[in-house]
């Protein structure tokens, strides 16, 4: 990617408040750098734009690839968008780290999104194991928000551990599955579907229409081992066919009823208090971590710590000791 | 609770390595200790007595209160006793934390085990809220084995975040249900129920038996939405009644068959390799994480910047990143 010329706060600031997808994209450019500098002046801006933010409905998207997320995402957001809104997708993709983003790959899978003016999407950064990816995904939400994006989807691919981070950035987190599929083909992590506001069986058309009714019974069955949330929702499962944009409109309904229900029982705005309280303490973590990791001493010692633990030569709590020991020296 | 004289570090080691009970709880007493000095002599101890750690099975058991676990363990111990082995029982529980532990209930409810010269019960000791209680288990965990323990049950009461730290320092982790007491009712927090090896429905007794064989049927169903877990182990449901001391021993020889297959494949031995791993990067993020919190300058401010944060007055990433600052000032 060619670096571009860094801008003022000001510039920054004008770029992003005023809609223009050029000037937000380069502020999500400079929140995702690595650089010390450009983090300080990334805060400054987040600072700057925080009064403007908070307005979106935020939701997570999940399912393995092969469930049709891609297009899901594509027609549900002709929907939105069909509706007179902005629409912001941000995708969180781990395995894509290596690869230096997928910026190509994201426009191509969402065609005709990624031609609306009122669609923005952008990938993720290349980020480290420190849990760096989520924290930036969140602040480029901010960002989006300032723009005026009035949805912004957070996908992910549903196999990692950024579905936990997301889930605690999202107002409502969606999980995509298919029918028939075979459960372990499937290959969602443990943990995921219980996190799930609802289950959309995608694909369910054709042949499928059976199969997906019947996975739909199974799921609400499933789900309903669990208790329910905290906020008195009860996790719904529909069914739809983002190929042939059928049952979209009921998720989207589904959507709207959870945001208006929380907003008026006051859950809407409680969870998203107890987020930014979540993420303070999640920034401060990530710095401490990052201060540790990324000093000499440590980066010097680490694996050689890390094999001594594997083969047994060392105890893991004696190894951590020494290894804060020098760190504080 | 009295306040023992401190010994020296070769008095401990060989407290613990005669197997003695007294000897073992003083160890434990010292790793329990929140005094700088006692921590640098627990982590020499436990170097000390490290070679001789590693040789039980350990197993985690959670299930909310009502579900029978003390009876479980009583008669589940007895089980593993008269099979000549050596049992300790360690128990976490954060709600105990404001009662200052509760080592006499520990003991009422399992009056039986307590008694056995092979059985050691240990309650977990009051933690903080960073962690600690999980961090010190595992080192009481260590010193149990070193004392000659075959088995060692880490239990938990299945509402808290202490479940995943238990998960990721056992070798078997079994949930305790009931059948038909209305899901709501048993209380399990999302994620628990996929973390299980194995799900154990309690009391299958009387007139309950019909509903818990529907109830294993409809948990077995469950389970087969999830995918296999890496180790290649299908979790299983079995039934059983602790009161009526009917359906244990299948359940240790399920517990059985896991330990030779895993240790067969090799996964036994690799899954503690990558929880040795695991522990000590978790020892240096609470290490990392309580320099903080117990800093001055942190505890004197931390509460009003969350108000602030709360009230929407300051963004998450600012409030943190001037906590930061303070703190490496």
């Amino acid at each position: 990617m060619k670096r571009r010329n860094r801008l003022s706060l000001e510039e920054y600031k004008s770029g992003v408040l005023s809609g223009n997808r050029v000037g937000l994209s380069r502020a999500i450019t400079l929140v995702e750098s690595t650089l010390d500098s450009d983090n300080e002046l990334a805060a400054q801006l987040i600072d700057e734009v925080y009064e403007f933010t908070g307005k979106s409905f935020r939701i997570g998207i999940t399912g393995v690839p092969g469930v049709g997320k891609s297009t899901f995402i594509e027609a549900f957001g002709q929907l939105i968008l069909k509706n007179g809104k902005k629409l912001a997708v941000l995708t969180i993709d781990p395995s894509s780290q290596k690869t230096g983003g997928s910026i190509l790959g994201d426009k191509t899978r969402m065609e005709k999104l990624s031609r609306s003016v009122d669609a923005f999407i952008r990938p993720s950064p290349s980020g480290d194991a420190l849990g760096g990816v989520a924290h930036k995904t969140r602040e480029t939400m901010l960002l989006c928000e300032a723009a005026g994006y009035d949805f912004i989807l957070v996908e992910t691919v549903g196999v990692g551990q950024s579905e936990t981070s997301v889930k605690n950035m999202v107002d409502f987190f969606l999980l995509l599955m298919l029918a028939g599929a075979g459960d372990e083909l499937q290959g969602i992590k443990k943990g995921i579907m219980e996190m799930a506001d609802a289950i959309a069986i995608n694909k369910a058309d054709g042949d499928n229409i059976d199969k997906a009714k019947k996975a739909k019974k199974e799921y609400q069955n499933a789900l309903h081992l669990f208790p329910a949330n905290e906020n008195g929702w009860v996790p719904e499962v529909q069914t739809c066919s983002a190929l042939k944009s059928e049952g979209l409109k009921d998720i989207l309904q589904l959507l709207e009823k959870y945001q208006l229900e929380q907003k008026q029982s006051g859950f809407f705005d409680l969870n998203r208090k107890e987020q930014a309280i979540h993420w303070m303490h999640q920034t401060i973590h990530h710095f401490l971590k990052q201060n540790f990791y990324k000093s000499p001493e440590i980066l010097k010692n680490l694996s050689k710590f890390e094999e001594e633990v594997r083969k047994g030569d060392k105890h893991s709590v004696q190894a951590a000791r020494t290894l804060l020991n020098q760190y504080y020296k």
